[in-house]
């Protein structure tokens, strides 16, 4: 059992393209809004608070994949659902699962990492083991 | 006579709404890009440096009025005409007129300051005279 | 006393550019949200149908006017309060008054028509009625 | 060998986000607008012709694979460099790398198929030998 929660998303006739269906670009729109919700839902403090505490800026996306099932159109009410499914050393996935009705229209894992500042740039920090633990 | 730039946009299919025609919030995405591009184009350094010399972190938008006169769809190819018909104490009109094929698509006026920065957020300063003679 | 119709919205970090603040065209893309929504929440009929009815295939704009109050940034829920304060013959004028809070964050006017099909394109077709008494 | 054409992207500052750096689904909407734009650059006619020549009416995406490599920012110029690495029975991969004065930025590989309608929806057709021609 993991953790999981539900972001919900309102189709609007702008996120739909001339064929008349969501244009592909706003489902990632969705789904990065549904990762930071996922962790301030999990009780994570915002990142400019984990900056001081465990010197964490963010989740940077390192790769991601996505497969699209079903079309969603204007009108649509959609829900994502977010969990961890994969704690790695230095990265963890980010699993996404777009539903209308309980029906799957879109999957998405992603990889992402933990980031903290270095003198020219970020790099992965190993998994805080408080922010594992509220988020499993 | 006053200064003009001219900034091309390509519309793409994704820009289009299921009415096969230009969703209007793009337009405004490519006008902001237009305006940015206009003081470059003039010579003025980026905010970065203008912060340094003149204390003008940016020119952020206070009021904007748009008519859309004809609709634009993919494959069209776009010139955004922007000059800054009237210099005021503390702001200035930019005007950005999009054209296919010199034939008028949109207009928009938008009102906009100089801003620094102050302790508690940001303020207009006075047009500086060096910007204003680069733009004019 | 005319209807006013409220829509919620939650501000994303991605709706926010590198000045921390809501790229104003968000609120475009928010504010055509909300002027959909709000026929549908006074009982209009989709315009699939009221094109079979009415001949009525949809509002487009053709003019907006908007003034930027104060700035907002991704955690702030805002809510979107529209009606319909003037009716014209051929056309009228939606306006949406942003707030959070109560404070008032951006407003705007829009003039819209609705469309019926040519031969050609569309024309503006006086004011429907029904929908006028809806929306009242 | 195969036909590689390249679609050029200039970074703007509504792009980027809180972080000053590129909001990832801004990506794929360049991308999306590559995909179309190879198509094009290769010869295949426009979407509406090829429905009555071939019964295509365009190339849905059925899953998309993007890493990350390197962050961008406003004022870069970036290049979309996309090809057909794979040609399958019944779709094909696209493959997109963004590169910024040579180093590697993004790189995604789509998978695609070519659409034809049915009585309820859209199906898969086999790849158009001619269409393939052309983009080889």
């Amino acid at each position: 059992m993991t953790r999981e929660v539900i972001y919900p998303v309102k189709v609007e006739f702008g996120d739909c393209d001339p064929a008349r269906i969501v244009w592909f670009p706003n489902f990632f729109r969705w789904i990065d809004a549904a990762s930071r919700h996922f962790f301030i839902e999990c009780g994570v403090p915002p990142w400019h608070e984990t900056e001081k505490l465990l010197g964490v800026i963010g989740t940077p996306l390192v790769d991601t994949h996505a497969s699209f099932v079903k079309t969603a159109s204007y009108g649509d009410t959609l829900h994502i659902h977010t969990f961890v499914p994969e704690w790695r050393t230095k990265s963890f996935v980010q699993r996404h699962i777009i539903r209308r009705d309980g029906e799957r229209i879109m999957e998405c894992d992603e990889v992402r990492i933990f980031a903290g500042r270095t003198e020219t740039g970020i790099k992965a920090l190993p998994i805080p083991e408080d922010i594992r633990r509220l988020c499993s």
